[in-house]
């Protein structure tokens, strides 16, 4: 059967956005392809957003088939964050039948060579873009985003991600060239000569663990650097969001068969309640690589005990922000109570502690109070999330009970300096929408430690007063080793406190963002130029994306003969 | 104290031979900066042949002393192969003051960035390579290598390999630009503007665990990327061949110390005998990447233990030879009995297993049967060692009483084929030196396959008679997935047969050599062109060298603010 795509037309269509990937992630200046506007959509094949919001419609209370080998049931339980049932079931899969199925295409997605691989993982983004409408819905119904948001982060900024991974997987594979004549001098006489051919060749199968809060985001980087190079991928999502995997599937399928490969190339592995499919896929021989997004416990368990496989976990930590001094602090507060508010501090780069003077700071509005400064920030929040229909824009719902039972016990930890508030959503009567709470704790007192010293995962915040900056160093060099971090913020006009702050995130491997005032947060990275997360302190062992998140996905074969 | 070794003297001494590297590695060409003919030595402050035996000899019976913090006690009792006690005694650490004395100078290191770093390593290596003929002695008398042998894998060879590390770890760590400005258009508001720096951050101390055989080869691919990469070295030999690397940390630390840096950011741990303070070392939670060579149990053990570090291991394979056809039948015999021969048949890259069809191979010099095969390439064995001076100069001495006795053991296996021959060895009578023994083995019966599915390291070789091409091609593919291989050999004329041989290596992850007949074996790899392991089966969970080798040995931190 002759493919419908052929790698030239592939090529011609894709290759300038493979080439500009390249350039950027060597720039790290501004570039996507992707927009991030909504209205933007609606032409040249893509869905608008009434076309998208139909799409989603159309999915539900359904069965999502995939047509994939060995389905042995129909599994799927998801419950938006935002109240309705989704009623979709997905194929859940005799792993024994499954995987030998995976493995047959493997010959030939190897033989495609690494350009073609690129071309088509960028024509799968590229039906994913065109979809981004019918995505956002999907995301937004799984992990309690708000639509903006879950356009913005589930749509044009994953695929950022996925295809900044496409970019490093192609640089990589193509730094050896294919081929190679050696000649070796050897004085009067002939010199030694080898005709040489190299070949990237993948590991094995690659199993995708999702998150629930950021299925794509968090996803399509190992998905699309493990396809690039070679592999073929075992997308397991959370139970609670399938759906935006499984469309990914489906269309990496049709994708793959119309340019002639095997779509089992990509395969979705739902699960039933409770069966903890993970765990069993995660030490099959066949799975060779592992990419995890999720809790500490169960990223250990894979790093320990998935020994046959590259495992690539993120993880949880404990995210600081220093508050030692600010020439506007205005700009502060607001900066921070939109990070601390953004989708109801449900995503894993969220500040968690905010270190502050106990004697106060020093700003462009005169001297603060250890107190002032925790007021003027909860007045600052209570302002941006004063008006409903703005609060319910930035902070979505909260993505299941688990993040409204912590929110609840936190305020049981210290003072509350600002309590969390319970916001309906018009639209959506069911959602469980919270604003942040601020809980004043004293860094001195040791029964404090144990709440800021856990991550506390969604809108729980704790205004922690520290001695001086130099505690609050000390305690930043602390949380960072001992329980990792995703980010870190600080804000000082100090020359000597940034150095001493800066000393710290390069020793102990922490991304940092300083005096942001602006419309940048530190929760927010953007790809081609920044790194989420370090792989260099507990909270991650991979960065997103960088040369080591795709170098060990692929091995280089060479065969060599007599010229 | 101002250096005396500058930066910019560095870079115009050694910019030019990063930058050839650099081209080497994208081509894959045939180049090298350090000469292997030993008369190439001798001027422009290098030791010549009399003077680096002179040098050798003045180290022998006396204190190897390193100036370094921590000294509790000094150790060492290496024995030459070829009979002599070296009497050099190397200083014992103290670890919990060694350890943090080689933290002290990690951040001028880092801050030194990684052209300069790069530069320094190139000194070392200049210096090194300065000396070649003073290390060529002492891997000879502690590896057991013939002189020209050690010489050349000793020295410019392992100098090769460190230089290829030295710049896959500069590639690396350039690939993200230090700074950089980045604008995101915002319609008609102004765009968001963060301005970026990007730093490669080290891991930690980088534990060396040296191996016997060849203590410089082997060990410079991850000593100079770990240093090329920011990070302390702690070089730990092997007990039996300490010297070559001890006089590697001497020079390292003249090095670093001339160009201002704490020369302990390279450092020795010499043990007491029995010590195994490997196993201590490995589990520190200062060490944070460890390079070893040796035994697959060992390394299994690192790799499973010393959970809080990279791990880089190239441990124990069965190496695998299809003879199924050629044209040229006197080449291929003389290729392999070289191959055979070279070091005593101890090089992790010497062929164990040749599988050869019990019905015989064709040729150019017509049909051949099994036991033809196998006593033809006994006879060139024979042939090629029949002289005892070149038999001295190319098999070495054994390199511990262990080879002897399993070389003794294999008569026992089946049928010898080629018995093992003492010679004698006239300049040191106590050098214990054998030829090969060659034991034919039937791979159809299920006894044999304990014997030939073992690595036996040393002088040992199989013929293991099989069915058919496709026959070998399955045992190929079996004892490399289950076994592990550095290198693969053919000999074919069929391309059916080379195909599948290929397809097997490509699929199993091993480096293939086919039909090598000229002066080029199959158990030697060129640094900047060949990989040494694959990285992809058993034998070694990384190659020598790629991306992979050097991107997760250091990390990128990033610092940005609003611009």
């Amino acid at each position: 059967m002759a493919a419908e795509l052929t790698a030239h037309q592939l090529i011609a269509k894709h290759r300038s956005t493979l080439d500009q990937a390249l350039e950027t992630i060597s720039t790290r200046a501004y570039w996507s392809p992707h927009p991030e506007h909504p209205k933007a959509y609606g032409e040249d094949g893509s869905l608008s957003l009434p076309e998208g919001k139909a799409a989603f419609d159309a999915l539900q209370g359904a069965r999502f088939d995939l047509d994939q080998p060995g389905t042995d049931d129909w599994v799927g339980g998801e419950v938006s964050p935002y109240g309705p049932e989704l009623g979709i079931t997905y194929p859940h899969p005799d792993i024994d039948t499954l995987l030998p199925a995976m493995r047959a295409g493997m010959r030939a997605w190897r033989e495609a060579g690494a350009e073609t691989r690129a071309m088509v993982s960028l024509e799968i983004l590229a039906r994913i873009s065109a979809r981004t409408h019918e995505m956002a819905h999907a995301v937004m119904h799984t992990s309690g985003q708000a639509f903006m948001m879950a356009f913005q982060a589930g749509g044009p900024h994953a695929q950022d991600r996925g295809l900044e991974a496409i970019a490093y997987a192609y640089a990589e594979q193509t730094r050896t060239p294919g081929t190679a004549e050696w000649h070796k001098p050897q004085g009067k006489r002939d010199p030694l000569a080898l005709s040489k051919r190299f070949t990237p060749v993948p590991r094995g199968i690659s199993l995708l663990i999702g998150c629930n809060t950021f299925p794509t985001w968090n996803g399509y980087p190992g998905l699309f650097a493990s396809l690039a190079t070679g592999n073929p991928v075992l997308v397991k999502p959370h139970p609670r969001a399938v759906l935006p995997l499984a469309l990914t599937v489906r269309i990496a399928r049709e994708v793959l068969a119309e340019a002639g490969f095997d779509p089992n190339l990509v395969c979705l592995a739902a699960e039933r309640p409770g069966e903890g499919i993970a765990k069993t896929l995660a030490v099959r021989p066949e799975i060779k690589i592992i990419d995890y997004t999720g809790s500490t416990s169960f990223g250990d368990w894979l790093e320990a005990n998935a020994r046959q496989a590259q495992v690539y976990t993120e993880k949880a930590g404990v995210n600081t922000v220093v508050v030692d001094s600010t020439d506007n602090y205005k700009g502060m507060l607001a900066n921070l109570a939109f990070s601390l508010s953004l989708y109801s501090g449900q995503m894993c780069t969220t500040p968690q502690n905010l270190l502050i003077p106990r004697d106060g700071i020093e700003t462009d509005a005169g001297a603060k109070s250890y107190d002032d400064v925790v007021a003027d920030l909860a007045a600052s929040v209570s302002g941006l999330l004063g008006d409903d229909a703005r609060a319910n824009g930035i902070l979505g719902a909260l993505v299941n009970p688990d993040v409204k039972t912590r929110l609840e016990a936190a305020a049981g930890l210290g003072e509350v300096a600002l309590p969390s508030r319970t916001i309906t959503n018009p639209d959506f009567p069911d959602a469980v929408v919270r604003t942040p709470v601020i809980v004043k704790l004293d860094g001195a007192k040791p029964d404090a430690e144990s709440a800021y010293l856990s991550e506390c995962f969604g809108p729980v915040s704790f205004a922690v007063a520290v001695d001086s900056a130099a505690d609050a160093v000390e305690l930043l060099r602390r949380t960072v080793r001992d329980k990792g971090a995703m980010t870190v913020g600080a804000y000082t006009t100090s020359e000597e406190v940034s150095t001493a702050i800066e000393e710290t995130c390069l020793e102990e491997c922490a991304q940092l963002s300083l005096n942001l005032t602006g419309g940048v947060y530190v929760n927010q990275t953007a790809a081609f130029s920044d790194f989420h997360g370090s792989g260099g302190n507990p909270a991650a062992n991979a960065a997103l994306c960088d040369g080591a998140f795709v170098a060990n996905r692929f091995r280089v074969v060479e065969v060599r003969k007599d010229a």
